[in-house]
């Protein structure tokens, strides 16, 4: 928020009165307006490297001034401007923020992305590769490359670069799918697909139907465009198809989004029978589905069973992929795979938001398809997730065994934690963050889930993982004593 | 659509029969659902290499099996799959297509997103850099520099690169605009800015005031969002601030979007007279600004007066900048710079899109902006644009001087000619098309507009400015005298 300035510990003025009368400024120029509420006294103190009561201070004097007004909740809010009497008031900017259509992130959700960039903190549960496992030397190369040759500077094809889906094209053949390059669109990443399938398919209103937990309940993209998630329960063959036709005719869905490989959050691979059941369920029922297959080349044990888009013959699927999982988030590069119409649309929707991805972007993802890095790498890192799957076995085994199982899974990034009893996990969210940990709780993927923790051994570093799956177990076991106690003596 | 695939000319099966074996296989393995519109024969002979009756024999069989039905507009619609009666349909896809919330693109926009990638047209309005402005050297040498550095491959920050957001924020003060980086958010183009605000702040319903004509027409992005856009009317001068509270009155918008610096198609700078009265009427007003920034640094005769954000005291302007009209669009890199609540709430609905720009174009924009190589390309660029304005100017004086007028723009990319007479401006769009010649008429920018072309002179090659220029002032005279000829008849 307010980065980069701190009061001058040289000067004569006094340190809180230099704080004050840098929020003012910050209050008078318009850069918060009136609703915004300031970073609590313990982040401002943090902040300007000053002690709680010289922000107490500042603070006291701005509230004085009417400035500012400390409200129940513990948090203090911009209320007035006072300076310049008879002046019109500025735009009321909070509530303009308060109504757009699109929903703000998940609480929580907004808490990790936060919190995700405090360099203090072991991050458990998140769902990308550790620094240490990104592709540095082999992006040099391809940069390298790319810097001796012409770059596609311009606006891009509405579809995307015609040679990278090509080369697209040839990738996703190789487990099975056939897609001419007309048939695929080029996105900023498998998240911005599902956007543009939430504005560009469905109608307010439409129900979504989905495994149950899964990471779509995660973003509010569907919710936002004004449409409905229902959940399917799994076992662990995945999705339960046999249970689609029931559900549709209660709620009589539009779509099935599903992530057949390396499920997120419980890291299910879906077996080839359910896979042939779920096509042949859906074919018959007439409900298209949505396969984000994210989460495919990152087998540790053995590949998963072909995609379900290998098995469509009739243009049912959307399939998504990216590279964010395997080679580089930043990249942001994913693409849709679908029927020309469907393509069509999505692209000219992309076009309207955007003007489509990085070309540069597009040229690197070209270079690493093209040139046999992807394979290299990929074998690379799947001797390094088998490892640290190991190691996060181990010391969930060590420290966790008595209170919480899972299943081992068969690549991807996530064990699904099971507790063995039930703890309120915003509690233990909050507990751990406290304490240095940050954590993916089951309520993130499914509603009222009390009972998960979503663990990844993708990004902490191996010493992290074994501290970070310590402290927490730590937590756990007070937690859960607690409870006991207090239901003993109830 | 079939990109890709021909017929095999030395095989003994005849041509025709191989066409509809390919299209069959396009409908019945899904590509091509029912309610597709194929392409016209035309096209399908030119893509195929093959006599247009050719394509008619093959698409004639495929009706007689009941795949295809011509309908009455002239186009051919996928109808039916037939191939395993009992079988249960397919989804019907194109009722999704239809029933998306975001609208299509308006048709001639479509018309030139699908038009800008045939190799042997010439594109008059065209608003980028033609490949030979592209820094294709500079670029490299930034490739090159960044190969031997740590690239940034994770997810990035919610507000994007705080090292760029840094460099921005000295960019921009030397135009008067003092942002804090936490002021200030990364986005993928100044378009996508625009989606973000509209699906960020606004409720549906709201009104969206704008300069009569406007790029924002253009674009159905407040459209889709529910929104309506209201335009009121420019002189030399820019918009008529004068006129807003009146509008206010009548039509309570919630937004002013505005392009001071070459306006987007007129080519207008807006005096400083006219930006001090336009802030003090918002500001009295309490209308916040959106002001589109993104031709500033391209003047050729003289800078611009600076942004009204450099006049904010009270945080009324929200401010875009972008670098696609400057250095490369292909990088997708622009900014939104506001007060901070407001900046906050975006950068969390750009995290639920799409997860952040890409790391590597914010690298590559870090680099441009923090080692000279900017300042010194757009001195480089403005001699050019000055040479290819002048070139601009003279065609039309030559060829158009009698049916058209125009003001020489001070800088950016667009002449705003003016027709002396109304003609139908859709039938000179598709005429010049079938010459060879993309148009962007003025209609985009205003609804009824029958009189306006937007030229520009940043696109094209000199010769094909000057082919082009000429090529339409013949269909101009042309279609001139036809309705000179008409009038006298009647
Ligand atoms: C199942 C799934 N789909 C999509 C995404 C988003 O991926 P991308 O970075 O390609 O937008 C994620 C990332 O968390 C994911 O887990
Ligand atoms: C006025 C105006 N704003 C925004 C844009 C979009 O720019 P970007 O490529 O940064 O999304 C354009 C491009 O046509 C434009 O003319």
């Amino acid at each position: 928020m307010l980065v980069g300035w701190k009061p001058d510990r040289e000067s004569d003025i006094p340190l809180h009165y230099q704080i004050s009368r840098h929020i003012r400024n910050k209050i008078t120029c318009g850069d918060w307006p009136v609703g915004t509420k300031i970073p609590s006294q313990r982040w401002l103190a943090d902040e300007f490297g000053v002690n709680r009561s010289t922000i107490v201070m500042a603070l006291d004097e701005l509230t004085a001034d009417g400035l500012l007004h400390g409200n129940r909740g513990g948090g203090t809010v911009v209320t007035g401007l006072c300076d310049h009497p008879g002046s019109p008031p500025p735009p009321d900017w909070i509530s303009y923020v308060n109504s757009g259509v699109q929903s703000s992130n998940i609480p929580t959700v907004q808490e990790i992305n936060r919190a995700e960039f405090r360099p203090d903190v072991i991050r458990l549960g998140t769902g990308e590769l550790a620094p240490e496992l990104l592709p540095q030397e082999a992006m040099r190369t391809v940069l390298q490359a790319l810097s001796s040759e012409t770059m596609p500077l311009g606006y891009a094809e509405p579809k995307g670069s015609a040679s990278l889906r090509q080369f697209i094209s040839q990738h996703v053949e190789t487990y099975g799918i056939r897609a001419a390059p007309s048939s695929i669109l080029i996105v900023s990443g498998a998240l911005q697909a599902l956007h543009l399938i939430s504005i560009g398919l469905l109608h307010r209103g439409s129900t979504i139907f989905l495994e149950k937990p899964s990471y779509l309940y995660s973003i509010p993209i569907f919710h936002s465009a004004g449409m409905k998630l229902t959940g399917i329960p799994m076992d662990r063959h995945g999705i339960q198809a046999a249970l689609i036709p029931k559900y549709r005719k209660q709620y009589n869905g539009a779509l099935l989004y599903t992530i057949p490989s390396f499920h997120n959050p419980t890291g299910t691979v879906m077996s080839r029978e359910r896979r042939e059941q779920l096509m042949q369920v859906c074919h018959y029922e007439g409900l298209p589905l949505i396969e984000d297959d994210v989460y495919r080349d990152l087998w540790i044990d053995e590949p998963s069973p072909l995609p379900l888009k290998a098995a469509d013959s009739s243009g049912i699927v959307l399939y998504l992929g990216s590279l964010s999982k395997t080679v580089s988030p930043g990249l942001r590069i994913g693409w849709i795979i679908g029927p020309e119409p469907v393509v069509d649309r999505l692209a000219d929707i992309k076009m309207q938001t955007d003007y489509g991805a990085s070309s540069l972007s597009q040229a690197v993802v070209e270079k690493w398809l093209s040139s046999g890095l992807y394979q290299q790498h990929m074998e690379n890192l799947r001797q390094q997730l088998r490892h640290r799957r190991t190691i996060a076995v181990k010391a969930l085994e060590q420290f966790l065994g008595d209170y919480a199982d899972w299943e081992v899974p068969k690549g991807g990034f996530y064990i699904w934690v099971r507790l063995k009893r039930e703890l309120p996990l915003k509690a233990l969210f909050a507990a751990a963050l406290k304490a240095g940990i940050l954590l993916n709780p089951g309520h993130l993927y499914e509603g009222e889930n009390n009972r998960h923790i979503r663990i990844s051994y993708a990004f902490a570093s191996l010493e992290d993982l074994e501290t970070g799956i310590f402290r927490l177990s730590v937590l756990i076991k007070d937690m859960s004593n607690h409870f006991e106690t207090n239901k003993s003596e109830e």
